[in-house]
């Protein structure tokens, strides 16, 4: 069994196009022994954004902390906010903003692409 | 894109040997479209706990308000809160408890055992 405080999980600040203030952290992932789901922590922070892209693998996202908007696939927007789940199927055109001041965090989880 | 309130997520009362006061949510599941990941959050009220127990497949946890006590195979107890994640891998045994005052919640994500 491994207990880990996500306190001290590497923080990294993810960069590329359409990528703005947006920091990752893999709280559960190959590293701890899970070879098959991966939970990323995600805080975007005020103004800041995901890119518009989609994945070949669902996503299984708990808002965590504050409010953002999720854009869907036809670039309708919506309020999202802690108390929150959502499914993202795989190949489905999906964004996260935070126009808000409070950081906004959520979990994203995945299975492996690498298996 | 499937986007739900957890509130409105059906409560289920646990019931069976080993268990008390234990509910289930299946926060995002089959009945969503994701037919991998199943997210569940677990509450555990004040003197309720989990089985003793393991299964086949592994588990990732997040805690999410309150406090708890995991058990591990050796029956070695560790106290876990809210910014904490675990892995509990394929066959390990494990078990919830809360003594506190306050209701335990938690994720735990797990592959679909019906694939």
């Amino acid at each position: 069994m491994i207990i880990k405080k996500d306190a001290n999980v590497p923080e990294i600040n993810l960069t590329g196009e359409g990528i703005k203030l947006v920091s990752k952290k893999v709280l559960i992932g190959p590293d701890d022994g899970s070879s098959n789901i991966i939970m990323r922590r995600f805080k975007v922070l005020h103004g800041g954004n995901t890119p518009f892209h989609s994945h070949d693998f669902e996503h299984v996202v708990k808002i965590q902390k504050g409010n953002g908007m999720v854009v869907n696939e036809k670039k309708e927007e919506t309020l999202i906010t802690e108390g929150q789940s959502l499914f993202i199927k795989a190949n489905e055109y999906h964004q996260f903003k935070n126009p808000f001041e409070e950081p906004f965090e959520f979990l994203c989880i995945i299975l492996n692409p690498k298996k």
